[in-house]
């Protein structure tokens, strides 16, 4: 049985005087206990701690604390500071235990919900795979074949497999969507600056932003509800931009989709027609679909994977760790040695390149609600991801690595099954502080579905 | 006798009917041919074609069309496009004649001011001293010895000199600053993205500006009144942010000074004395002076001088000129050969101390109205700039460097007068989108100037 944190926050009333939330983390530590092998998770708090912890949150409750995530269990990516958990970024060379808990872990908690843990992810977040890591790689919960999609994969396995209610993730070219869409579940990528990045291990600082892997676009909502928020100690949170728009309750909406023959599949047509499938959906429920020139999204996409941003990478993390001193898998030290390749003049140029592809695409905004993407645009097994990690784990990226650059804010959302029972999930991107109306429109498009991939969802 | 901008707005009901604009273009161009010494204008607009321009806007207001600049002339750093008049950046070998105007040039010629052409500068705005151009040094209006300040020397000379009413400038370290204190006038230095970009020869895009050159603070907002404005077509333009503040009408503010250790005026004290005259002078028209930790901003101005900017020009000015062609000056290679050093790992470690940096700068703009900084730290005579060409310039931009750095908008304002003559500028400082604070700041400050150095003024 999954906690909902939407219901949580109205309906605490009676939890607080119930022992409902010390059996929840029974039965949470009885079924992560008993799926070890998923991988999803580094560190595990034990069981005594988090069942103190939960009594000490009840006492409080029933003095009449307001607590609204009273009791609610979650799981932090282990490149997110939670006190007195070690921090390893999937590098136990790097590993070290912090005295304060992330801007966003410490809001959470001080709303009653408990951490039970440390979460599984591509070493540094440097993947989008969930097969980067010392600590195992993740697999699909739909599939044991199949990657779980990464960097955050722990998290997404770990909500997806009922382990928790929900799970932070990072996001800085894919991270907090693509482990969403193969596993079935809920991915709110805020805009980056929304959420405070303090507490976090830097990866593209410009870049990162913290995201919410979740069962429902309203358990997402609820979350950021909290998590959200200036905050002057983090140089990269912003203050939000007043926007006038109609936060995805308006009946009728415009969303761009992409042209046929701009869907890359790379060799899974079948996943086309789950694309289509989703545009379809859409229109059901009120849009106009409106194809868009998917060009300069795709040409933010190589700016990320194939251009100086991976300096920034190294820049962040060279300054942590000798990169050089074996303590990183091969695959790591591949990806942030080609960061040696650029120079300064690149940076600023492709940095250039970038400013006019923003306005290209606010052009392109200037005429849709929002953009609907694949996820991802197929799954890999966990073997074709081993034979050759760097181009598949770049395929992955191909509808998520242009989002952060762009300044958009995005939410993965389930879509349907392909016939070998994967699952993959649709995004729906917008530019910087249209959060709210991309989670209207996503409520819509899951309240829209015909259930039928949901019921089976494992763990669900 | 100088035309005011600002006065022409109210009062050109007058100037329609007479012939004061047509005598106003004969007088400056006469002006313009006794002075050609001051190497002030790299093209001249035939006199012909300025006075023809001149009866067609007459006749237009005679129809009744509102021409808020009816007649007033201006000058146009010769880095901003004038449609049908040479560009060449000071670097004739790259001279190329645009078919379409800079939108500020646009949007002040369709106000009826006319543009008399184009003024030098330092080689590709790459300097601050106005005596890096193949066209002539600049020397200040006050004393032939003394260098006129750059990059948009030609443009504060061709307005402190009476030659026209105003000009446009840019900057990027200072070049909208440095040239307005040595010359004892305005220069209104706009936040970056308030004016659009558009029309300039690039120089580091993320931060360069348009800038103005004009007698009064009344008269730069006037100006910036009608060129600024968000415009699509420019990448670096910026939606301006919702404010609220007091303008600078409130009678009592708060400016930050220097602390006395921490002026630094590169062996001439006397140019201390005069910064203190200018917190004097604030403190009496309702200041209350609060001292200030410089050194956020000095280590803002480091990175812009021996940090990876220059490679952000290098970028921007290989895109259209083969720098090692023997077209540049020895100096303006020397300086852009320098951005070969750097790295794209050292550009965004850069990247992310200026996102800290902009931060420590924001604490403490929290308490001010306003930073008080001299424009520039001490004048040099031409001698010494061509003896020691680099440093001398770097010394230059030690107050005005870090500015668009900082995303800070600033006004410069003339101060006061040194023994041997030479006029020093103060210029106010404070975070994007506050220009119209400084600017009712700066006006209080002007207006509560004894008028002595104001009298003197040549050209005035």
């Amino acid at each position: 049985m999954s906690q909902s944190v939407a219901r949580s926050r109205t309906s605490h009333e009676s939890s607080r005087n119930s022992s409902l939330p010390l059996e929840a983390i029974e039965a949470a530590y009885d079924r992560i206990e008993a799926e070890r092998d998923r991988n999803c998770w580094i560190y595990l708090r034990p069981r005594a701690e988090a069942l103190e912890a939960c009594r000490k949150l009840l006492a409080r409750a029933r003095t009449g604390e307001n607590l609204p995530l009273l009791g609610i269990l979650f799981g932090v990516k282990d490149n997110i500071d939670v006190e007195g958990m070690p921090t390893s970024a999937a590098c136990p060379a790097f590993s070290y235990t912090p005295w304060h808990s992330a801007h966003s872990v410490e809001r959470l908690t001080a709303a009653g919900a408990i951490c039970l843990g440390k979460t599984n992810l591509d070493q540094f977040a440097t993947g989008l795979c969930g097969a980067r890591s010392p600590y195992g790689s993740c697999a699909s919960v739909a599939d044991v074949r199949y990657v779980a999609g990464g960097s955050s994969s722990g998290s997404a396995v770990a909500v997806a497999a009922g382990h928790v209610a929900f799970a932070l993730g990072t996001d800085t070219g894919g991270s907090g969507r693509i482990p969403a869409g193969f596993n079935n579940i809920v991915g709110i990528k805020p805009t980056v600056g929304l959420v405070s990045s303090r507490g976090l291990v830097p990866n593209c600082p410009t870049i990162d932003c913290v995201s919410v892997f979740c069962n429902t676009v309203s358990d997402g909502e609820a979350i950021l509800d909290i998590i959200e928020g200036f905050d002057f100690e983090d140089p990269y949170s912003r203050v939000p931009r007043a926007l006038s728009f109609a936060s995805g309750a308006a009946p009728s909406f415009r969303f761009g989709r992409l042209a046929p023959a701009d869907l890359e599949c790379f060799g899974m047509p079948e996943c086309g027609e789950l694309y289509e499938r989703a545009c379809a959906r859409f229109a059901q429920i009120g849009g106009t679909a409106i194809e868009v020139d998917f060009a300069p999204f795709r040409q933010a996409g190589e700016l990320m994977f194939s251009g100086p941003w991976v300096a920034e990478r190294h820049a962040a993390i060279a300054s942590l760790l000798d990169i050089d001193s074996g303590a990183l898998l091969d695959v790591t030290r591949t990806v942030l040695g080609s960061a040696a390749g650029y120079s300064a003049i690149d940076t600023f140029g492709a940095i250039h390149r970038l400013h006019r592809l923003r306005r290209d695409a606010e052009a392109i905004f200037a005429g849709i609600d929002a953009l609907v993407v694949p996820t991802a645009p197929r799954p890999f097994t966990l073997e074709e991801m081993h034979r050759d990690p760097i181009t598949l784990n770049n395929r992955l990226g191909y509808y998520s690595y242009f989002a952060n650059l762009l300044d958009l804010c995005g939410v993965a959302v389930p879509n349907a099954t392909l016939p070998n029972g994967m699952p993959m999930g649709v995004t729906l991107l917008a530019p910087a502080w249209h959060d709210r109306a991309l989670i209207g429109l996503a409520r819509r498009f899951e309240a829209g579905a015909d259930g039928a991939a949901f019921e089976s969802k494992p763990g669900g």
